[in-house]
């Protein structure tokens, strides 16, 4: 049942005040569409669900459909507020004036019209009774407007909040931003791997990482003409058995050295103006036991596997999660967490409807970025995920194919380590796959790091060592 | 809406009077469990879906129920009749008696009433008005019975038949006699397999093929002490481009002569009192084309990546449909059917819940018997699909695993063709598994066939010739 007022407010007397940052625009050349564009494809987009107007809950797609950003939460860069989409005229947005830049304010004149957000309902039941069919998205519209129609009787229509897909699949012009973006962000996570593979075993603490990759990221970002606008979320940075926590967030409590014989593992992200990223490594300090090195390469083997699926159109992420957990699962392993999430442009890191998982139900379309994060956790001893961001590419005729198919392209560029490789276990395409992305990533940051890093990567991303291959069986060659 | 008359008996004047053969008893012995274990069993089932009884739709539900055995339709030894389960008391079969052998009837006494099919309705609603809750599968139960239910004012508990998931997971005893009667099955279709490979390309046909096939399974059952009790389906046999058609089944105006260069695609199955077979073989007829042999490849990878599949409880059949699939997307090809179905025991070929396809919700237990039947159809010229039955293994635990996982036991006994087997297509794996194979199927028909046929069994379950292994990149062995 809807309460007019939140009882946690009873109890929450030193609640900060609704936050005051300005929301500025996010400009057409790193957005792909104009805000006029988006009104185009959204107006098409209900009047095939049948609608006038649409409620938009999420302040994510606020941004998206009005090329907005904000700095009202930590990480995801939206300003929380109220939309409503009108198929006709001018749409609403449930703001304060106070709450935008004055660039802002103009570049949206045209499209939408500011109200106080005490009118939201009001307006809602003035276009109901105008005649104009209102959407709401039951997942995500608060219990308490579907309420307040209903007891005005009026009956939303039932349809996903249309920007949801239409932010999933990213323009061109996002998708290259992502690669730029992540060149950058990999130029910085090379230079802290360097950095961390030059100190001494047992001289790093958990702490102590952090704030060294986020002033690099900083520091880089920068240097590069850019700037890192926020972490994409708080870094996950474990050792030893804290890397098996898998929502680890260090505190000076739970604060770890990294110790020689332990695996760190450091989850990461930035929110760039061109891009979201969203990277893990698992990094041996010292010697990683053989037990390490077996359990890092079935989950480096599931991260390859997705990295190289084909897959023709209407394949969802449930049709390809298990690739990414079969060598896990035929070694008796696996991980209580889903293979991947999507990920938004500038915006949230964590974004649907696309997922690689065993519930991801939504077919996966050209230009929906998602994360590859296969793992393994061995409570009270070690942790690892791997995790890559990837973009669905544009389906492709295979040569004497029938059927096009998309592939993944992998936005993430930097290097695995090496030392936890068990090429044993690898097979030839495993192998051909780890040596090409390893060469195209030292070919693709070499230039933006300083020397000492350049080296550094040529020597970790030079081809794998081959192991003998035993000649059994040659009866018939 | 239901209607009181079916419409089409209207247009059906020569209409067949209701079949009179009599249901039988499956003992025990081949059932694993008696009727009053399996009493107890659904009671306690009834139980927990809070029901007090159940009506059972589904002929196979009550040929399981019930150890029955019938013949009023092809293919599927099923009484056609309904049945209600009781949680106490004497269950219903709504049957006459005199669709009953003695025996039959003698065996039922302690369980069931038998009741006229006209006093369903009125034997659930008087059971209603007793006060017992009456559960109906919403995907099996006639509409015109819940209407009725309704009309009187009773809603019923929506509850899957119960006996679908006990009826699934074999009995250990099933899946002895599935095995036994896979080596009888086996020995049929390799002496089949000699002998088309024995005759000239270009002398044989479809209905030949088929009718010689038959003889074979009839002749090697009651050479054995068993008996071909039916065929489990019509055979599709189908040449060259009849065998692109996925339910292709041979008339005399389709009938093609297997000609040389060809591919012979031939999926069959027998009923025998011990288990139900399904299988399908793709045969060259003469030399095929190094495209067949491409193809052909790829559907096996798919057969062999799931014959392999290791997997903890809880996975459906939808999280391991893209191994079958993996290959042929990789070049671009797809099959447009699901890559297995459940398999009953001395019942319907074709089984819920379980499936291996994209709509596999079902999460695969112990016992579950699935075909495994990748393929690949190119319109006009040729059809390949490879079909084994597998059944799901007690979980274990591997060495060095931490969750026990499932995997499949391979069911099926019959060679691959070898000629149609491009090994330089498989990894050092995939060529382990099918010599293995190969090595068990020789080991296990070779004494249940004739002296030629063991032979030839012998040659062509020989291991696979591996190609040249190219010596390249061993810089650091």
């Amino acid at each position: 049942m809807p309460l007019a007022a939140n009882p946690v407010d009873a109890i929450w007397p030193d609640r900060p005040s609704a936050p005051k940052a300005k929301a500025v625009t996010h400009p057409t050349q790193l957005a792909g569409l104009s805000v006029g564009e988006k009104m185009a494809l959204l107006a098409a987009d209900l009047a095939e669900g049948k609608a006038d107007a649409a409620i938009l809950s999420d302040p994510a797609s606020l941004a998206w459909a009005f090329n907005l950003r904000g700095r009202d939460i930590p990480h995801v860069p939206v300003a929380l507020g109220f939309a409503v989409l009108r198929h006709e005229g001018l749409s609403r947005i449930y703001l304060p004036q106070s709450k935008f830049a004055a660039e802002a304010l103009d570049a949206l004149k045209p499209f939408a019209l500011l109200r106080p957000r005490a009118q939201l309902i009001p307006d809602l039941l003035a276009m109901a009774s105008d005649g104009l069919r209102i959407a709401a998205d039951p997942g995500t519209t608060p219990e308490a407007i579907i309420a307040a129609l209903r007891k005005a009787g009026v009956t939303p229509v039932a349809m996903r909040d249309p920007v949801i897909l239409r932010r999933a699949c990213k323009h061109p012009v996002e998708q290259e931003g992502a690669r730029v973006a992540h060149l950058r962000d990999g130029a910085a996570m090379a230079t802290f791997l360097a950095w961390l593979d030059s100190r001494t075993p047992g001289t790093v603490d958990e702490i102590a990482a952090v704030k060294k990759l986020e002033a690099i990221r900083r520091a880089n970002a920068a240097a590069s003409g850019s700037r890192l606008e926020d972490v994409s979320f708080p870094s996950i940075s474990g050792s030893g058995p804290n890397g098996a926590i898998i929502h680890y967030r260090v505190t000076e409590a739970t604060n770890r050295v990294l110790g020689a014989g332990e695996l760190f593992l450091i989850d990461s992200g930035a929110q760039y103006l061109d891009g979201t990223t969203d990277i893990t490594r698992t990094i041996a300090i010292g010697t990683p036991t053989d037990e390490m090195a077996r359990a890092y390469t079935l989950v480096l083997k599931g991260l390859v596997a997705i990295s190289r699926a084909r897959f023709p159109a209407g394949t969802r992420g449930v049709d390809l999660d298990v690739l990414a957990r079969r060598a896990l699962w035929e070694a008796g392993l696996d991980y209580a967490h889903g293979t991947g999430h999507g990920v938004g442009s500038f915006l949230s890191v964590h974004e649907g409807p696309q997922s690689l998982s065993k519930r991801g139900m939504e077919p996966l379309k050209t230009g929906m970025i998602l994360s590859n994060e296969p793992g393994y956790y061995r409570p009270g001893a070690f942790g690892i995920r791997i995790e890559n961001l990837i973009v669905v590419e544009e389906p492709r005729l295979p040569d004497g194919g029938e059927i096009p198919t998309h592939g993944f392209e992998t936005l993430t560029l930097c290097p695995f380590d090496r030392r936890l490789i068990a090429t044993g276990l690898l097979d030839r395409a495993e192998l051909q796959w780890i040596d090409a992305y390893h060469a195209r990533v030292a070919d693709a940051l070499g230039g933006l790091v300083r020397p000492a890093v350049a080296r550094w990567l040529k020597r970790t991303c030079a081809p794998l060592p081959r192991r003998k291959i035993r000649l059994r069986r040659l009866d018939k060659v």
